[in-house]
């Protein structure tokens, strides 16, 4: 007779299951097999969950898998990261020599961001937050002073560092203004790039010939602050930039130089040190928006993580490759993997 | 022999030549026939108005053409209103019994409109300035409560009241956003309203099912404050509302007073009084993005404008029917000219 | 007391009332006001005829209306055509003079014709109907030779002449196609034709860059033949003419010769007699498709009039400007109206 | 010192270098490493032969590559299959234990195929090459009964068995037709299929409720004839299918049997045999259209092949992850290289 299979969801944290499933969700993914949660408010005894853990098809959560663990796991063919990153606690050599999937929800997160991305560049192109500032002390210009410095999104060349998940997402939302798109991505083929409707370009045309520049690249231990002095340099004057994904790709140092002179704008949503200080310049600039590392964070989209975990755990169970969720590359997790910290 | 038809700028004003005609486009305008300029800085003596008047085909600008005038114009085929409205210095009924026709630019407003108020829209789901605000006074949230109170526009069902050109370049930008859309506009057949890829609805629908909803009727002598007490009140919590076309649609006493209360929120582009007064209390509300009439008045709209002038001008010298520009109605003329001021 | 307007239905042959109006959309256009029936099956006396014309504030019907006619019809605001050509019938000058709008139901023909169109040109291009007909003798090709003299219609240069509703919805329906389209059209404005995702050309540049060319233009008195000899010299080896509007505009003892020679390829739906003798060698060619004039009559396209009128005549009857019949104009309804025959 | 990495072509067939390398292409990917070829023409000896297999890095080529063979090539990363299958000639256990990615050019076809599939559906519809037929013996209806039997394509709900790579082109062919199209597709998540705008049915809801339905699944060891007498009965009548994949998922009597009462129509590119036999009663049927297994096979296809190995070779060279080619997966490849023959 055939057992259930043994889904384990095991350190979710620092997500609840309340967040990223809802009831049907886990109702489904339940009936699945049989569903044994290790996780905050439930913790198992280290007995049960070495149990748990060899007889686990199927792990969810940010339980570390070293070498030892992963050889007591016979029968594992999937682990879903539900934090959003590849995270340095597995045995990565291990799970792609026996073929197990690892698995995380980042393409969760990528309408949430480009929805924000694409309002602070709207809101920079066109002053919508600085007008309203200037509503408050009754200062507002009317008229065709009103619209002093500013300029239309629609038709402006666009800039787009990094064309994973958020960057398509963004690139969708880019289509109805018709702007010309360039992309720097080293990790894309041309071909990839230009079948999105963009331009492939190197780092330094994206910088000289947009007027808004997105960010959403991920943080390597090989591009640590790439977007620095001479990147910024190359921007024309009044044009925006927008810091979306990991802040170490930028040097902020710089950046906070060029937006002290007011030559460039900037929306930015991740810092150096989360959260920023309290007596940091960028506080009383002009001509910048900032944001609490919150871009990504919506309720809808946790939500969204139960979703595609349940739709690749049911495909996995069938004996069918994952189809949804991001998969751990032997090429790139080592790159990837020394991220700093999880957006959540 | 032929004389070359002559194209008379009449009081272009609050435009002046160089904002709406950039030098090709006006050198091209020239080449249909003999240009004749009577604007500020070059004003026609009375006898030269006269003259020109009296071999004028075409008519660019804002000059009174009363009955008695037109009687003295015998060449004339079409009048662009530079300025946006349908102005009661015309006399329309002699322009349709003679086939003249009379035209405006409006649609060059629609997309600097519409990309305003989705900037707005974008930034009052996603809490973009109130989160930037805080960063003023080191007050910003982090974590998840930096998000409370929001929502993900993507998804979200929308109402647009009035699909226009104003709204419908709206609704091109919402696509990617895959939002059900319900339209509120009498003036169409629903089977238009569905062709553009939105549901035809009742007012009161509109307000109770969106959690956006944007404006952009035109002031006519009938609708005066029809968005008022009743309507707000069918408004969900935390529903924004989007007022982008013209102040005498809302009643804006009831607006203020659900503002108050911060059960609903509003981005504002246009006043009862403008400037706003200075002790305005929506300057102080959370939950308000205050803009000074500013959403349309984009240097590259200008621009525009030259250009749709020039694409019907040489059409309807070549005996054709103009293309690009709004066309009065014998219909709605007299509805629409009661439209209190141009938007600039 | 305010009587129901009368709309009147008089000659609409050679369409019936069941072919144009379905059930539900006869009884709402009944709602509207009184309906009166003049037609085939159910024909009015002369007396009844002529109350009911003196009546009518809206005629749906190809009936004569002639001065004397129209001088007896004070209330009359609209007439619809529901044949699809401004036909000779009407004093249009006096309509135009008193603000009564003459209609036509051409639009609905467009989907139905684009699709036949794009139907056609995909066959030519891939060789289906040609390979197919070498299956009734057993003489198809296998392997690469089967796509001998075959090109992939994505990506090929495209040529449109006339984009009115018949080019606009192939064009869309070209979209996925990602090919370059070219179009010449002296009646629109390059910006329109820009707008529509079009380059603006020459007929020369049209014939001498494009695989495949669609003819949409409009029959007029000043455009008989002016596809002749000169243009399709100008195609290159191998690509694909399709005729679709009006043979009126092609010289066709010169397509016949082209044809002959197998240098170029078409699709044919009308011809300069219908039926097509049975002796026309353009029966037996190879690299032609014929169809008997055929690509707009469907059924779904004919329910389509009843749901166009029904959507005017309700706003004509609010006051309101109609929104999606095809309006008679002045500068072109004389060159239109001499297009020979109905399209059926 | 570096030697530059080898670049192994063998055993092509049936591409010749031809037919898939445009100059261009072959000159860049000769300058990624040192080029070795070993196909029709240029045979090395089984000691250069080897020699190159001992170095080579990315082999390019359907050649037989056992475990005793991958045993002696360290170097191995990629293996480019350049024919479209995952052919039982390779080792994949060992590949996928080392990383050695095994890839195919298989969505280089899609395009070709999407648009032959769509050509024969439009056909079907519509009657294109039934009418042409007609005229070849002067037997052609004119007005009304010109179109019985037919249906217009837009609009009419669509199914498709299959969403890979060829559904797929084909769902982006869909889209101005506005058709409701429901997929069978049991290797992909519901989200995956309603993310390309289709809704997920089974495949009885495919068959039950289409009026065309297109056949694009693979075929595999466990899908021999799904596709038989109790699905074409659920087609209503006058219904269209489309066979463009494999025809061993057919169960090609009972096609035949249904083809022959006229219920329904039938577009066909594959067949159990090829070429057809000469006396097949297919050949004589109405409401059928033949091709000859043609519908992938351009040269504007094969040349893909080239460009997408170049982009992935790139990527590999680089220490990166293929993003254009099909990856072979532990979970399937072990069904799909069961696939009978090559498409060519």
């Amino acid at each position: 007779m055939q057992t259930a299979p043994v889904i384990l969801i095991a350190d979710p944290e620092p997500r609840t299951l309340e967040m990223i499933f809802e009831p049907d969700v886990l109702s489904r993914l339940g009936s699945l097999g049989r569903l044994v949660i290790h996780a905050d408010g439930n913790r198992l005894s280290p007995d049960e969950l070495d149990e748990a853990l060899s007889e686990a098809v199927i792990v969810i959560g940010q339980i570390d898998l070293d070498a030892d663990r992963l050889a007591r796991m016979p029968k594992l063919r999937a682990i879903f990261n539900v934090e959003g990153n590849f995270l340095p606690n597995i045995d990565y050599p291990v799970c792609f020599d026996r073929g197990i999937h690892v698995l995380n929800i980042s393409p969760v997160y990528a309408t949430s961001v480009a929805e924000t991305a694409l309002a602070m560049a709207l809101d920079l192109a066109r002053g919508v937050t600085a007008t309203h500032e200037a509503f408050r002390d009754a200062s507002e210009a009317w008229g065709l002073a009103s619209n002093a410095g500013c300029f239309l999104f629609t038709g402006s060349p666009i800039g787009i560092v990094g064309l994973g998940d958020l960057g398509r997402a963004l690139r969708r939302m880019l289509r109805p203004f018709r702007c010309k798109v360039r992309v720097y991505d080293p990790w894309l083929p041309p071909r990839l790039i230009e079948a999105e409707g963009c331009e492939p370009a190197t780092l330094d045309e994206v910088f000289t010939t947009s007027r808004v520049v997105f960010l959403f690249a991920s943080s390597t231990s090989q591009n640590q602050g790439f977007i620095g002095e001479r990147e910024l340099s190359l921007m024309p004057e009044g044009a925006v930039l927008l810091v979306m994904s990991r802040a170490g790709i930028v040097d902020f140092r710089a950046l906070e130089r060029h937006l002290a002179t007011g030559r460039i704008r900037a929306g930015i949503d991740v810092f150096p040190v989360e959260p920023l200080e309290a007596e940091s310049p960028l506080r009383r600039m002009e001509g910048v928006i900032l944001s609490s590392h919150r871009s990504g964070g919506m309720p809808e989209s946790f939500l969204e993580i139960g979703r595609l975990v349940l739709a690749d755990a049911e495909l996995v169970l069938q004996g069918r490759p994952p189809q949804v969720c991001r998969r751990a590359e032997r090429e790139t997790v080592a790159l990837m993997r020394s991220r700093p910290v999880a957006r959540s």
